[in-house]
């Protein structure tokens, strides 16, 4: 019997969508599935100046709706819906969805990128979309003249700042870890930046967010704000693909070699779930080569 | 004493640009060397329609000179020369131009691509220029209503035969390979197509190429026609940078490991050079993996 589809791509960010590009334009019966949003995190940059092709810089939003329209116009089928269980054993692979589809393929690609790791400040549910913010670009502009927190887990969230800076009336940065502070003291030099060195605990309000606590050298501070914006650290999610016996390093992400190859015939990784460079370029390049073999692959199958 | 340039890249094709684009927006003085032209094999690509970002195709020629606008926009420092000798023993690398220049510099980025094989047929330095092209896309319109020969070395020369076909008056396909002269029975469906397979072994002309002698099972055939293409074999040249140390594997390409390092530390290769996958969006992930390590490396010995 012959499966569903030829290629399963798991994920639209880049590294999805070039997968997508390569493997339809093969004319291999291709379906990409994405959780949220296509174009994966690249969505989040005001303005990509690197990737190699457009000189005046583009925004993520404008690249990865371009990349959607090269995928679907070659023939690559695109629905939403969430990975939840992934069989790898034999020549048909199986992938069952949220909503409960069963789906079968010759090939895997996956392509889940990064999550952002969520729940770690207190009210963090109950405030999402009510004054509380994953994205500074997306949301900043909601909170021009206004006082708003950054807490910070990674290194990205000093864009953020700078971003949100030009914005706001006062921005206070949060960051529990001193190198972050260290280097935020050096880089946002704007008069309405105030770094602040501690734990953000919870969010307080009442339907909106009006404040955040946050563990000073050991004693509670509170800071009344209008919004709260979370740089999340990201992290890859593939608990899913370990539990199909896919191989994953101690960091998390899928084990590849310079094929993008993973243990398992006939599936691949590529993109940041494979945590080799975090750049556009990068990804796509993994993402040909991913196809490529992908491509070799299913064709070896079917003759 | 300091070397003339932070990072000195070897090529401006896809790979070579990238990286300049990169180096120079991490404000590595950075230097390019071109032997040619701009943009590499990626010029006579007459429509590109994988590159993700640009749903319509673009032209090789038009994406060579977008990226090469990228390049320079931050600052790094193109010149057209080529390089005849390298020496990467110690800190600070060097490298001789043919013109006589001698560059220094922290680290090498390696991005020479392929070259076209030449001169397998006798008369083509006689009539290059005169009725002799490597390049159908660039030369092809000159001969609008012509009857051509095009030689094939290569699978490339399938899509070329495609372009000239929608040209010419009558195309003569040479090729020696049984194999490919049978995928260019099935896909070359033209009335105005002729496919010989055959040894071209040469040019036949007065000033200018008249026809072409082949050697058809033993026997010598000639073929007037008004002008030749040559698909010339692509392969790596590497021979300087094996005489300097570099290695180099049994097919002539640079060997690196996933981190685009070769054998030498400061010495990076990235692209068509390493052999992996001859796309232009797998070179400017390459590129960018090199790059970054570059960066890295050269802020490593300035500190």
């Amino acid at each position: 019997m012959n499966p569903d589809y030829d290629v399963i791509i798991i994920g639209a960010g880049p590294a999805g969508l070039t997968a997508a590009i390569y493997c339809s334009q093969a004319k291999l019966k291709t379906l990409v599935i994405e959780r949220s949003m296509p174009g994966g995190r690249m969505t989040l940059a005001p303005l990509i100046v690197n990737y190699p092709g457009f000189p005046d810089g583009i925004r993520g939003v404008e690249l990865a709706n371009l990349m959607f329209k090269q995928a679907e116009k070659y023939g690559a089928k695109i629905i939403f819906d969430e990975v939840v269980d992934v069989n790898v054993k034999g020549n048909i692979k199986k992938i069952r969805t949220k909503s409960g589809k069963e789906i079968t393929g010759y090939a895997i690609i996956i392509a889940t990128g990064l999550t952002a790791r969520r729940g770690l400040i207190r009210g963090e549910k109950k405030f999402l979309g009510k004054g509380l913010s994953y994205c500074a670009v997306c949301d900043g502009p909601l909170y021009k003249g206004k006082r708003v927190a950054l807490v910070a887990f990674t290194d990205k969230a000093l864009e953020e700042a700078k971003y949100l800076a030009e914005l706001v009336r006062e921005l206070i940065f949060i960051a529990e870890d001193s190198n972050l502070t260290q280097i935020a003291e050096q880089e946002l030099k704007y008069g309405n930046v105030r770094i602040v060195r501690g734990k953000a605990k919870s969010l307080i309000g009442d339907g909106e967010v009006k404040g955040i606590i946050v563990d000073v050298e050991g004693k509670e501070e509170r800071f009344d704000v209008d919004g709260v914006f979370i740089a999340a650290k990201e992290v890859p999610s593939t608990e899913v693909f370990r539990k199909a016996g896919i191989e994953i390093d101690e960091r998390g992400f899928v084990k590849v070699n310079m094929k993008q190859e993973t243990n398992i015939p006939g599936v691949y990784a590529c993109g940041d779930v494979t945590g080799l460079a975090f750049q556009v370029s990068v990804a796509i390049g993994q993402a040909t080569v991913a196809a490529l073999r992908a491509i070799n692959y299913v064709r070896s199958l079917k003759h």
